[in-house]
């Protein structure tokens, strides 16, 4: 049988859905998480330990082909020593820069990637600058530790700032200029050996209070699309990336603005599961396998619609035709993602007439 | 969470492929199997017993919603017990009806569903009247535990038949009348609550040695899937039937005539996972519980092969642009079922081209 193995740290929907991607591989997966019956630990093995217990990791990297992981807020020490038993997958600097803000832009700026002005906060007096260079309003971002809009605050005067840094308790931090967008786009891009790249088609995103709710793909526009990708390109060359990579833009009359990285699988990426002819959770185990990637083409268009707070009962999603459910085996908790709904169509019209059916059954009123 | 709970007695591939179906749907499966390393039991829980311990086989059924089965030689006396703790679906003279041959013929004959013609073989004076009515070759056939091409022999006279008897020690058995096809065919369908029915399309099977080995869809020809969709809801009625239902044809000059039923998810629908909307063992889950099922639209041209006695490198096939790979987790062994491969295409002669590449890769010459 001799299947292959891979580590990852952390259990959460992700985890279980590249170790349910992993199964058909005859890849196995097994995880170290805190939760025994997190969304990974039911569906494979799992050693109950946190996420920087050094001896867990270890114990888990001896037993695996490979390592990865399926949190950015992992200890990106830990990672780094690992990788002397075993490959570590996203490479751990990836993970450095994508957790500190200020690192991220900093790349974003070294390899001419457009992203928002901004200015670093290290004290008072760079609060006066952030409003001089940037005008106002200033989003106020800590600079590590953020996720799902997390650790952020719009500030639109001086005084404002002063109290919005006093707010996320004088952390680090940077102020980014505000950036006007239309739309908010992610793409996911795939590396495997030897420089191997696919890229998905860019996704069009839709938040609420700073988490994704929905998620519409291909976003068509060959222009765009091409952009994205020599910037993918470029941040993966820097990192010698292996895995899935994904970085969301802004849309702004100029063109694309980056925004951030996460050198992961990516909830944007959930619709590829049955919207593409290979899922980003397959895609991202082949990669750090070193296995041939799969192909990236979507199947018509689709849509991915986050469940927050509550599960509807399967059966009412699934009496919408062409809809599949993914649970995620967590227990309700306001605004948790506890599962995701697919719709997928040739015609683009008949996917948005069944959205909408979608949205009214999960309760949204838009 | 208030997960639903099937129970399925059997942990081979289908169970397999049934629980890694379930996971996303919120649906836990768990097994009752001789082999605790099973492949089932590598990704679900499982009881390891005798598929007929009665005690094992009550206690699953205690612990679940619905209980199904993933093989057809399974012990029908203890799955009609097990009815009175929980609803068994398929219905358990459904199984019966499939492991018996001359039963199932009686019951396409009944049900006006063409047939080959044949004799019931119970003693040697049946062999001579086989002859007469049947003409040459004429098929024997065990009545009970045939599948995979076990217990049948052709016989060309009066004495080879005698003979062939013999060989099968002469246990009951049928007589079929030769039947001249172009090509074998199979239908799958699902039932679920109140007579809700789904079809797929026809598919294209290839078998060596009786065993399956390549499966294509959909066999497009809207006269032939309309003849035998009626037919299986005849069955479906008949058996007031839950889950998926196959039916294998032989296409004949004169049409569709019927071989055999198997009242489970088939290895000539395992192109369902990639080629279609929902995957058969998705819809076999819903059906069951009695939920809404899912559309059963293909995505384009698929093609199935099975890996039998050694699974090719999963490397070598995934090279195959547009392949996907499915290994069960069962040790090699002659002729085994080990795995199988898809490709999905919505050009069919690229298909062609590629099925090609992945004959050649698994070391199938045709």
């Amino acid at each position: 049988m001799s299947a292959a193995r891979v580590g990852i740290v952390g259990a959460g929907q992700l985890g279980r859905m590249m170790a349910l991607a992993g199964y058909p591989l005859g890849i196995e997966c097994r995880f170290v998480d805190r939760e025994a019956r997190s969304p990974g630990g039911q569906v494979a093995p799992l050693r109950a330990a946190p996420l920087d217990d050094r001896d867990a990791l270890a114990a888990l990297a001896r037993e695996v082909d490979v390592l990865t992981f399926d949190i950015e807020n992992v200890a990106v020490d830990a990672l780094t020593e690992l990788a002397d038993i075993v490959p570590v997958y996203p490479p751990p600097r990836s993970v450095a820069i994508a957790q500190d803000r200020l690192a991220e832009k900093q790349l974003f700026q070294s390899l001419s990637i457009p992203t928002a002005p901004f200015v670093a906060i290290d004290g008072v007096a760079d609060l006066a600058r952030a409003g001089e260079e940037l005008g106002w309003p200033v989003v106020l971002k800590a600079r590590r530790l953020g996720y799902d809009g997390r650790g952020q605050r719009i500030a639109r005067s001086r005084d404002a700032l002063l109290a919005a840094w006093d707010d996320l308790g004088r952390v680090p931090a940077i102020a980014e200029g505000w950036v006007t967008f239309e739309s908010e786009l992610s793409l996911i891009a795939v590396r495997g050996a030897e420089n191997a790249q696919v890229y998905y088609p860019l996704t069009e995103n839709k938040h609420r209070d700073g988490i994704l709710i929905e998620s519409l793909a291909p976003h068509e526009n060959p222009a765009l699309q091409k952009s994205a990708a020599r910037w993918l390109d470029r941040l993966m060359r820097e990192f010698d990336y292996r895995g899935v990579l994904t970085v969301e833009f802004f849309l702004t009359q100029g063109g694309l603005v980056a925004n951030e990285i996460a050198p992961r699988v990516h909830n944007s990426g959930h619709w590829t599961i049955e919207g593409a002819e290979t899922s980003q959770f397959e895609n991202h185990l082949r990669a750090i396998l070193g296995w041939p990637l799969g192909e990236t083409t979507s199947r018509g268009h689709a849509a991915m619609l986050n469940l927050l707070g509550a599960l509807p009962a399967a059966t009412q999603v699934l009496a919408i035709p062409g809809a599949h459910f993914h649970a995620y085996g967590k227990e309700p908790r306001p605004a948790r993602k506890l599962g995701h709904c697919t719709l997928v169509d040739v015609r683009r019209d008949r996917l948005l007439t069944r959205l909408q059916a979608l949205r009214s059954v999960v309760g949204r009123a838009d």
